[in-house]
């Protein structure tokens, strides 16, 4: 049996996040699962790399699957881009080890958040970016990201209720670098926690607005306990950029 | 009286264009009068640098419109930025000579087309993007656009039917930059004939393609008659970047 890789981006705009189970056809697994399941005539069942949020983006989302199909790679890719909607593309597709699993041997994600800081927002990214003309500290904002690097309990940076199960994260760097107009945070860790993400890029905006001090950063991760100390971040900024395995 | 000036940014795809004349109300100018004019009480008229196509977007656009009102800038802006619908945003408004003209007074503009040319379109540019799979030979391009360069009729990439006017312009520069995975063609000229910008970018197009060779632009501009000799390039990559006064 092959075990093929996907390579997927997604305007998730329109979809109620990644995963079927939950929301069923307004998925980006399901409009896929139903392509691959017409083009091989098996009931495909696909694995990814996790869930992400109604309304989150992905760059390189990577998710594998199983299928006794011989076609080429190249026909897959022609027959998917052709009939999954116009918001997603399967980008490559390879055959890789039988064992690989897009999830379990996912050793570290990239985040991307982008935030348009004017006065006014940007048209053509107001659907694909935070949008704040709040005049943002990006040193204090530094400064803050520098305390959640490490290996921490993330229980207050997660909306997952404690169910026994660890909450403790290596984050490996946040990188908040400004572009043109775009301000960009970049956020790479080994995993993240219900909404993690976007809690963290929350948090550093009340800090970049004032509203905290980078030193209270440290306050909120040792309570482990979610107190709403910084507000979800709106989930049409955020973007899965890569999955490092 | 005052005559003001605005920079205004817009997302044109859910539009037919800017000119109220012949669309009415799902056209930009008519969404920047109405609200102009509930807020001044005035029956405001906008006089636009030109037209744009159904689709087509701006960066900046500038129109000017006459009024009485004693409102200040800073508080007309923030008027428009809450009533206008959310793709149209006016940028700036200056108090300008009572004898500036959008259009008449524009010396010269600077449209942007922009392409993505990759085997696979990018879901993020899907709308403000041409996409094309056809590897694109930038060099003869190049070639092609330099014959265009100078002052030229261009009866043969115009859609306007023979009507007595002058059909000749001048075109200052063409450059064609490649951007990470865009290609940006800019083209800045005195002032363009109805689609030409789009029919210059089609022919173009043809050249990167090699259904047509750079030196048949030569014989296409003598023919002074619109034959087809380049489709019209898609609306929804291309943008009125500047207007130079």
């Amino acid at each position: 049996m092959r075990n093929l890789k996907m390579t997927i981006q997604y305007d998730g705009s329109k979809y109620k996040g990644w995963q079927k189970q939950k929301y069923g056809e307004s998925t980006i697994q399901y409009k896929i699962e139903n392509v691959l399941s017409k083009m091989t005539g098996e009931d495909i069942q696909i694995i990814g790399c996790g869930r992400t949020d109604a309304g989150v983006h992905a760059e390189n989302y990577i998710a594998n699957f199983h299928t006794n199909s011989e076609l080429t790679v190249n026909t897959m890719l022609d027959y998917l881009y052709e009939f999954l909607p116009e918001d997603i593309v399967v980008k490559s597709i390879e055959d890789t080890a039988e064992r690989f699993h897009a999830r379990y041997n996912a050793k570290s994600k990239t985040y991307l958040y982008r935030i348009n800081n004017n006065k006014f927002r940007n048209v053509f990214t107001r659907k694909y970016a935070y949008h704040t003309d709040e005049r943002l500290n990006l040193n204090e904002m530094r400064n803050a990201a520098e305390i959640l690097i490490g290996t921490h309990d993330f229980q207050s940076f997660t909306n997952l209720k404690p169910n026994g199960k660890s909450t403790i994260k290596i984050i490996n760097y946040i990188n908040i670098l400004e572009k043109e107009d775009i301000i960009e945070i970049e956020v790479n860790g080994d995993g993240f926690l219900l909404n993690m993400v976007r809690i963290i890029v929350g948090t550093l905006l009340e800090v970049g607005k004032g509203k905290l001090k980078s030193m209270d950063i440290e306050k909120i991760l040792d309570k482990r306990k979610r107190e709403e100390y910084g507000p979800i971040a709106q989930a049409k900024g955020l973007y899965l950029k890569n999955v490092q395995y």
